[in-house]
């Protein structure tokens, strides 16, 4: 498990966490976090895998994407994260990600429906979807475009592309990417025979909404997928661990 | 694999069979079994993935959530299986999983269908669906409302968040949960092309319900689960199983 | 790899071969070959997953199910291996299993078509169907039943509870065994937006039927899945492997 | 990793990047690169799983097949390569594979749509298809008109068979099969409610055409699922990798 809260090590622990979780992409998606110091924002390297990331392979970029430490190179998509974070105050950490069953959900014309505890962060009543572009987000117009899609929101489909997802901490934006995919993937697993047909009023959405996803619950998911990625990929070396 | 018949080493390998049947949704779902001593229930301590459980994580806790033996926390839906065990005095071990494929399935609209020896234990001739709520089953009342619903049968899909079944013993109650994710597993594969169209018929059905999942085979299974996840989640250290 | 040609490594080898595939049902499935001296058919034990059988789990039983060599216990359905041999002079292994695709296209009204290599086997022109019952196949009159819609073919889809496959040896059964189960599942996955649409032509079944699984490419790929299985379960030690 | 640039070693890491890409089928699909010396074909010898390859398990081929180098047994399928490399001088690298979810794909009659990045190098503005057989491509004449069908394109689906993919070093042709696959399973998935409804706008997949999958990006990816390959199927012995 990785130990200890520097950026670098959540950036080290969210990347693994997201790949215990099934959202890796070979070596595309990746996580970010707001520098406490308000430089700017931290994230992985790219050119690595999510269950690849060490302390070594963190970067930290202004907000229009200098690299001001570690050595990169950095994602294209580093625009995602800059305008979430400039948008959102009340974010602390975002993630974009591939996830194969957001993405072929985000193909449907159909609203996301609360067919279990997980789709419940993004309904408001349906999930918010991007569409000015299915390209990259390579620009800060882009990411603030995206950043206007997403509004007050805690996650956003992108047809033809994947979804993003934030939190005030890292624990939550990792937690609602693992909550979307698997929210999108019952869906598509409950779209036979003209399903799906019952999902859950919204007497209950509302309550679900007050209730069920508590920082106490979101964390101790988080640190579950911290440990497993631990059993999946092993233990990051001490020595890579930079500790 | 787990040695052992105290109610605490049934916990242990309850959870890890379990995760080794595939129905682990991170740290959410738990088994139980009654107290020997009728003090109450034994189950897992919240904050673990079914795989992680071992005897320090096992706590007993009253018909009322009093942490009588362990450390807690505990999990907020313990009335699930104290308003079960109260209801049922044929029952002695209970389980609520999210699986996948139940949660999917429970969104459709559509009866169960024996497409395999899997569903035949819950038909009578459908499977039981809770409805009164989707959220958590939080309250005494809830608990209770769930056991009206579930009746005699062996196990009931709750749409919105995912099934309980039970039984007479832990071997059974686990197996019932294998079997319904499983049965509903097929039925959603087999719901293409206007189908599923063939299925076992009542005679067949009754014949499968006399003689198919007797005791002998549903402890076959479970041990054969038990086994499985030493293979796949490693043994338990002797210190960790605390013999 | 299970090195050695007696019946009992051939039924190890068959098992093992049969779990790397993903055939496995728990401890339910099993192969079978013909006892070269005549005495009635090699198969497992009952009670243990496919990856489990060890030489010490395989048992030699009689036409009518009694044990000559091993400790059983034995699969009531060892009714399916008799009838099948008896029916089939030119049969020398025979595989009984519950694969879920098989499961769960056995419950389609649909033919099996030719969307790849995997089917092409089992077309005369579709694959054959054991209907008589879905309910275990436990006695003498019900296998010969089962044998009597098999007829000439090399594998049988039963609604409502698996398949059968059968060939020259155990190469050919598992192997069939593994097409069989891949052939359905690529029809199920196919079958969307009103598909499938495309597959092979009559002149290109026949083609194939002639050319394309030889007992060459058959062995090279049970070979393989005798390799896949040491590298997934582990190689058997020498102790357990009798040699 | 499989280091060195030989194309005995570009062979090596071809075939367990295509394993740890999920591509393999037992002892089928194959890739090659182009000889640089002018000979012919490097590409797998016959019988051996996609993480099964080593040096020793390379072949040299003329372009009709003889066995200029190694041990052999070739791949009847062999003319794939030869009839692509014969006429696509751009092409260095090419790749054979049954991955199911292209294999499940080619059997509709539907168009692949840009639902993810993954199906934009195909689209032009459809994946191409090969008909004329869905046999074994075993002549040089079905080689050719396999080529032909390919035209200048990166991929190509084989209805009832599978699919080949080319590009101009082996990092990309294996890329555009992980691509390929990836792109008709995501396009499967979305196969549900009436779907796929939404994917990118003709201009959106001008421009990912334009910038998307530069040679840096495949080369990225390529060399993940090398590493991937390492830790999936452990790293060639020294020995065994001929250094």
């Amino acid at each position: 498990m990785v130990h200890g809260s520097t950026p670098a090590h959540e950036i080290v622990g969210a990347h693994r966490a997201l790949g215990a979780a099934g959202q890796a992409d070979m070596v595309w998606g990746h996580a970010a976090v707001r520098d406490p110091d308000g430089r700017g924002l931290w994230t992985k390297a790219a050119g690595w895998g999510m269950e690849e990331i060490t302390p070594a392979r963190v970067v930290l970029l202004s907000d229009d994407g200098e690299i001001l430490v570690g050595d990169g190179p950095r994602h294209i998509e580093f625009h995602i994260h800059a305008a979430l974070l400039r948008a959102r105050p009340d974010v602390g950490a975002t993630v974009h990600t591939h996830g194969e069953a957001a993405a072929a959900f985000a193909a449907l014309d159909v609203p996301l429906r609360p067919l279990s505890h997980d789709a419940v962060p993004f309904l408001a009543p349906d999930v918010v979807r991007f569409t000015a572009t299915s390209d990259l987000v390579a620009t800060r117009s882009l990411g603030d475009a995206l950043a206007d899609s997403l509004g007050g929101a805690n996650g956003c489909l992108i047809p033809g592309h994947g979804m993003v997802t934030v939190g005030p901490d890292i624990a939550t934006a990792v937690m609602h990417a693992a909550l979307l995919e698997r929210a999108c993937r019952i869906q598509l697993m409950a779209s036979v025979n003209g399903g799906p047909a019952v999902w859950s009023s919204e007497a209950d959405v509302a309550a679900k909404q007050r209730g069920l996803w508590s920082a106490t619950q979101l964390s101790a998911g988080y640190d579950y997928l911290l440990r497993k990625a631990d059993a999946q990929f092993g233990e990051l070396d001490r020595a890579d661990a930079g500790s």
